[in-house]
């Protein structure tokens, strides 16, 4: 018997027969005797439906007035999922998450957790046999004002839950049957992976496989939480990601990703002196503005030329700040490139095998795929390319790593 | 300058246009230096929406978390028309019922409100020239479970804020100016009536005129707060409800009413005996079927003929318990006749005047509109006639009592 945290996102959710479908799903692992806790985000589109209710009211809704709208999504999938389970023979009840005191910090839309206040709610309601069903996303300041977690709020509810709950597990139902080796829309033979790191994941993740939000697996790395992505319409077990362990590491690499939202800026000629590099990227910072890969050569007559990507979303606002960065520091000008894409390797053997690199290196040269920029972590290296070249280099690393479906019994040793 | 408590339904906040309207009306009152709080119902159509999902999942949902699902229409009024009033300028905070501690018994769908914890919030927020937006229809049991209040839920969250703030007067914002001597759309010169007692309003009510539901009249009635419904449309003043005074008293029928949607049932040859009204009435209470008029004639031969009237929609609940009573009691039989309506006259001036009844009987039989049973209180007789009389009968009324237009000033006095 084990306490399991499941957590359902809204696609699940947009329908009345999807709740009861996943109400099936849930009672599957009731009836084999665990303590079951539920996180459920807003049903389907209803979040979305109310921004857009309250943006034809004003164009810069109250950020107060916006979480005290939005949390009422969460607010009704509890209790359709309850209906639901208790509609099925079993007992459930649902919480809000002011009601089992979900503190937060007063930032409102984005939230952090703070502390559960309430969770002996939870404790009582499982220890009575109920299966307990939580709203995700939402939490409340010390004041009672209702607050939002932001953008994977409710992922972040959900490990919340299974660390003040101590559970087995936090398993994150989708409608993919786990983490991928690559994207198979993309690599016909791409395969599930069976166990991850935290860290192969966080560079999964930042990468492109938006399969978890990055804060919810950094929060469950620092309280050493076992997470499971898995499928909401399959029993077979997922993608286990936890801490990293011996037999992980005779896996050399786990996944390609990649990521076509990013744009590639270069400032030419900057002149080489300490001091430069930091007012360039102060400035973006101060325009709200994040940048992901940054290249800096060897410098060439005093000055050198910096290579950097940001989301092509931010692009028309970084001009501004870019006119005022090369006037200032005496650059000779910009060029903005909107045509890149974003190929990773990512894997924790990494660390201890060599040639990682060359080989991924060679693998693209033998397809004639230029390399654009280079970035490295101890467990991924990241390489820009043309925009129309990214799926060939997948598959193409994806080939080279031996991760596809025929290479199932050599990866796993 | 007063303490103002504003009500607004749901019709009047069914698109972002009209929660920018409502905006405005409130803000006027707030410019006169008034203190603001708003009550406000579900948008539109969402209460039955959510209903209608919940019952796509399951026929009889869990009652505690159907309130959990229905309490989510107010509070998105709430977030929506703060935004708005902040949008226009104005300082605005919303609150939950549950944030403001409106404590109510355990009986969901249906639950009474105990005691207000938490007015204090709302008196803070007006001391520093907030307008506070106050959710309608909800509660929390002092477990902090969610309730909804039933039918005309709002109207009584708004009359207890404004008991427990000691506010000037309760306003209902409605799509009619007021409250009026007649249906405006059966008699052309029907107008608005300026002054009524609490008894009148519940007569009126229990007739027919769906302004204001009773529990929220006998509660103002029980605390004498002063209630006015007017219209959200028009500046002008609409009828205010209060404690009876000599004005009014001067004003022997305030209004006509009428309900078609009641039924007749007889039972034929009764018993005469002791306990036999109660043993029926005690039936069909256990049915939970409401009953409204009861008349019985003198007895002859030792059987009596008792006559009542239901709701339409009672009818083929009532059938079964009929039959069980018919036999119990050894009568002969039972009719039932659907093509009924009922027509009072109200008006506190009846208790000092008389020959109210005599004068309402001669004008119906004058239009040879047969009367079918009678009832009487102290400040309402109310008539069953053909269904198909209703509205002459009305009309007839109206006339005779002088109610119309162009008798307001021989009216007023």
């Amino acid at each position: 018997m084990a306490l399991i945290v499941q957590k359902y996102g809204g696609a699940s959710l947009a329908t009345p027969e999807k709740f009861l479908y996943v109400a099936d799903r849930i009672i599957k692992e009731k009836k084999k005797g665990n303590k079951m806790v539920v996180v459920v985000s807003a049903p389907g589109d209803t979040t979305d439906n109310l921004i857009e209710f309250a943006k034809k009211i004003t164009k810069n809704p109250a950020e107060r007035e916006l979480d005290m709208l939005m949390a009422t999504g969460e607010q009704q999938s509890i209790a359709l999922m309850s209906m639901a389970l208790i509609s099925k023979g079993y007992k459930a009840i649902s919480f809000t998450g002011a009601q089992i005191g979900i503190i937060t910090d007063k930032k409102y839309t984005s939230a952090r957790i703070l502390k559960i206040k309430g969770v002996n709610k939870i404790k009582n309601a499982l220890a009575k046999d109920y299966i307990a069903v939580v709203a995700g996303f939402q939490g409340v300041t010390e004041d009672e004002d209702i607050t939002t977690l932001g953008r994977g709020g409710s992922d972040l509810t959900a490990v919340a839950l299974a660390k003040a709950l101590n559970a087995d597990v936090c398993e994150f139902l989708k409608d993919v049957e786990g983490v991928m080796t690559a994207n198979p829309e993309i690599v016909k033979d791409a395969r599930k992976i069976d166990y991850l790191s935290y860290d192969e994941m966080l560079e999964m993740a930042s990468g492109g496989a938006q399969v978890l939000y990055n804060r919810c697996v950094e929060f469950a790395k620092n309280y050493n939480i076992v997470l499971h992505v898995r499928g909401t319409f399959t029993d077979k077990p997922g993608t286990i990601i936890k801490k990293e362990d011996k037999k992980m590491e005779k896996v050399v690499v786990s996944g390609i990703t990649y990521n076509k939202n990013e744009a590639k800026i270069t400032i030419l000629n900057v002149p080489d002196k300490p001091g430069i590099a930091a007012f360039i990227f102060t400035k973006i910072a101060e325009a709200d503005i994040n940048v992901d890969m940054i290249v800096q050569n060897i410098s060439q007559k005093g000055t050198t030329d910096i290579s950097f990507t940001i989301l092509k979303k931010d692009l028309e606002k970084i001009e501004k700040v870019l006119s005022v960065i090369v006037k200032n520091i005496k650059a000779k000008g910009y060029l903005m490139d909107d045509k890149i894409g974003k190929v990773s390797v990512v894997g924790v053997g990494m660390r201890t095998h060599t040639g990682i690199a060359a080989k991924m290196f060679k693998a693209l040269a033998a397809k004639k795929i230029n390399i654009e920029m280079i970035s490295t972590s101890e467990i991924k290296i990241s390489v820009v390319v043309r925009a129309d070249k990214v799926d060939t280099a997948v598959k193409v690393l994806h080939d080279a790593f031996n991760l596809g479906k025929r290479n199932i019994k050599s990866e796993k040793i």
